[in-house]
């Protein structure tokens, strides 16, 4: 980091609380927005209202694309509204978007009016697309040239184009018709003769986006394709926009902490939790956590089953919730492994088959290292405490037996139910690994019990 | 994507395995390597050893680049060793270390050998950072200039060094010394006018990484200042490096597979779920599976101590796994909103008692939620069955007030066991969502009992 950013803040703090717009206007002039808006929005809101009447629209925009979504609705309530139409109008459409989306419909709707038509169209086929496809991303600041052109040409066309915000990575190849036939690496512009023809620095070969694409198969793409921008094209294969690679960052960010929060059990919180409302929070997390608690009232039944069994040996209830703890551990890793791998696009529903032979063979090995250590411990246990009674060896087959065949059933339950709701349609990552042990919990209590019944029938049944 | 990529595998197929390396040569030569690269590294190794016999070297790195490291392995083998040197030293420099780390190191000491003394220093120079740093990550393409050169002047020397692989985004500013003075973006080269000292396009602030940064660290800077590239700096302040985004994506894909993996109870894989060996992934997996199942035999213990309760009120045993599962549900949500909170830089260690307070609220919300629930369940079932016996109001009092109590226990546990972790130096997504239920279920059971023991003193117990 420049040493830029200590001093800085502080001195535009202080112009600020002075009103002294000019010194302020001298201060910022040297500076490429981009550069000093990650710093400036770091300030409090209200000096950030006073530093939006005084310092230019692009700056402004800068600044106000790098606040979190709360700050911004909180900053352009505080503005007039011919100034929060000025900056709407200078966002670019892809921040804009995103913005309005987390709006109240209604404020949103207000904003929308005070677009100018222009800016008013693109955001309205933008906010069309589906919630976290390619086209919510999309920006509409790319250089677009023709096959026939010079080297000189398309650089000159780039010159008196001026592109203002995003990186230009990629050179886009169109026909008369706006289809998209090839995209160029800028440095091979450079590299060239000024009279070589674009056609010459073709190859024909380019991955595209459409815009229904949801935004975790853009990732996909962008990481296999190893590129800093994609073009995204319509049905007709004619370039609409493009996607580039610092804002996937941010949708890669953003999806794990989406699939991380729904294997905690609860909704994706879609705010960070440093700002969340409390009260928000709780709602996200209750749902799921009280969708859990009627399930795993099911053991509750279950065991009321066995209550005679438990009235005989209390000994089988001591083990209980290491019994059913042990299920589901052993469907959390699953299923969170599973649930990973198809995120990342790892394999398919069709394989379904060889994940489950698979986990079958994992599910038995790890079963049985688990059930050799809860034999063994009970009966060295039983050497020097009378607490598991004379029957402890059939206590220590039951428990040794229930574990192996536990952690297999909860490895095969936790890896099959991410794939049947993907195949429902359903997001697996909402098959969150508690989800699986609560219903591990209830079938491992059936086992547990049942061959307790077996073994010790006659005996201590 | 382009229709090319459907036929034009099977071509090559068909080449390779007549061994045309004519036809192939014609075939592959329109292409740009980085543009085949992603097609031809899903053909099998078998074929990519003949493919690599026969086509540039320059196109045998890029394909080798798209490889799965398993695959680098088994195909070096394959080659000669003077073939395998051509390719080694033809590897971009950060690709080649993330290779050579995971091989072992004799493996990896053989094939060093086998580089020039050049590319033997830049190696063994870039192996010499942590895992997982900035170093290990950074590529040597950068492009610097000096600011009192011009446009004109740059964009010659730009096109006199060619530099092939990596995408060329930033043109980096440098004095004598080789210290970083600032990064312009190649777009304001094509922008200026040729005679313009490179002066006047700089604005002197930058952003850089350093190369013992973690690259967790790494991903939040590039997320804050949306930069496709950014240099990486030594102690000096001299240039020694870039990283770029497009890398980046996969940090940020592997952290959070990481992450996951680790929250949902095992280590991390470390490789793919479908292609890592049986035996590694259940060696894996069965460490903390037993080191949780360890743990959880503590609930045993737990419940000997409450063993005549048990025998005196079997009901209570029925309500175990209720109680013990809603605990862990609660700290399984706390502690993976904390975790993932952590990695993404929303707080800091210090905010902890923010966060308890927090958590104590939601905690307590969430525990009144549940605790209501459970009572009603009770009270509404015994209406119709006498399974729970004449005091029936004592066993709900009993359950609603446990859930209180370990549903905030959990919710206090679940996130400050991260914070703790994070202060001694481990990494919080260690103590995985199983790892705060194991604790949740021992310490909530204890709280079950006793508050049983106060409820139901004097008449069921």
């Amino acid at each position: 980091m420049t040493a830029l950013n200590n001093s800085f803040k502080t001195e535009i703090s202080t112009l600020l609380a002075n009103k002294d717009f000019a010194a302020l206007k001298v201060k910022l002039t040297p500076w490429l927005a981009a550069d000093v808006a990650p710093i400036l929005s770091e300030l409090p809101i209200e000096e950030l209202a006073v530093l939006f009447r005084g310092c230019s629209k692009e700056l402004s925009a800068a600044v106000f694309s790098y606040l979190e979504h709360n700050a911004k609705h909180k900053l352009l309530k505080t503005l007039t509204q011919a100034q929060a139409a000025a900056l709407l109008n200078e966002l670019p459409a892809d921040d804009r978007t995103s913005f309005l989306h987390v709006l109240p419909l209604d404020v949103a709707m207000q904003l929308i009016c005070l677009l100018t038509p222009e800016e008013r169209k693109i955001t309205q086929d933008l906010l069309a697309y589906p919630e976290h496809s390619v086209g919510r991303m999309m920006t509409l600041d790319f250089v677009a040239v023709h096959a026939d052109w010079s080297v000189r040409e398309s650089l000159d066309y780039i010159r008196t184009h001026g592109f203002d915000r995003e990186t230009l990575n990629m050179v886009y190849v169109t026909d008369e018709g706006g289809h998209l036939i090839d995209d160029i690496r800028v440095r091979r512009f450079l590299l060239a003769e000024p009279e070589t023809k674009v056609s010459a620095l073709m190859d024909g070969n380019y991955a595209t986006l459409t815009p229904t694409d949801d935004r975790e198969k853009a990732l996909q793409v962008f990481r296999k394709y190893d590129r800093v921008a994609l073009p995204v094209t319509n049905t007709e294969s004619q370039l609409i926009g493009i996607v580039t690679a610092d804002d996937m960052l941010d949708v890669a960010s953003e999806e794990a902490t989406e699939d991380i929060q729904k294997l905690g059990g609860s909704e994706a919180l879609d705010e960070p939790y440093t700002t969340i409302a409390l009260t928000k929070m709780v709602k996200k997390r209750a749902g799921w956590l009280v969708v859990l608690f009627l399930g795993e009232m099911l053991t509750a039944t279950a065991m009321s089953y066995f209550e005679d069994e438990i009235a005989k040996a209390v000994v089988l209830a001591l083990f209980v919730p290491l019994i059913i703890s042990s299920g589901g551990n052993a469907g959390s890793q699953a299923a969170t492994l599973v649930i990973r791998a198809l995120a990342l696009g790892e394999f398919r529903l069709r394989d379904w088959w060889r994940i489950m032979r698979r986990e079958f063979a994992a599910g038995l090995m790890l079963g049985g290292i688990l059930g050799v250590i809860g034999f063994l411990r009970i009966v060295i246990w039983a050497q020097f405490s009378g607490i598991y009674g004379e029957h402890y060896l059939l206590v220590a087959e039951t428990v040794g037996a229930s574990l192996v065949g536990i952690v297999l059933w909860g490895s095969l339950m936790g890896s099959m139910l991410p794939l049947i709701l993907k195949k429902l349609g359903f997001d697996p990552a909402t098959s969150s690994a508690p989800f699986v042990a609560t219903l591990v919990d209830v079938t491992g209590l059936i086992i547990y019990f049942s061959l307790a019944f077996l073994i010790m029938r006659g005996t201590l049944l």
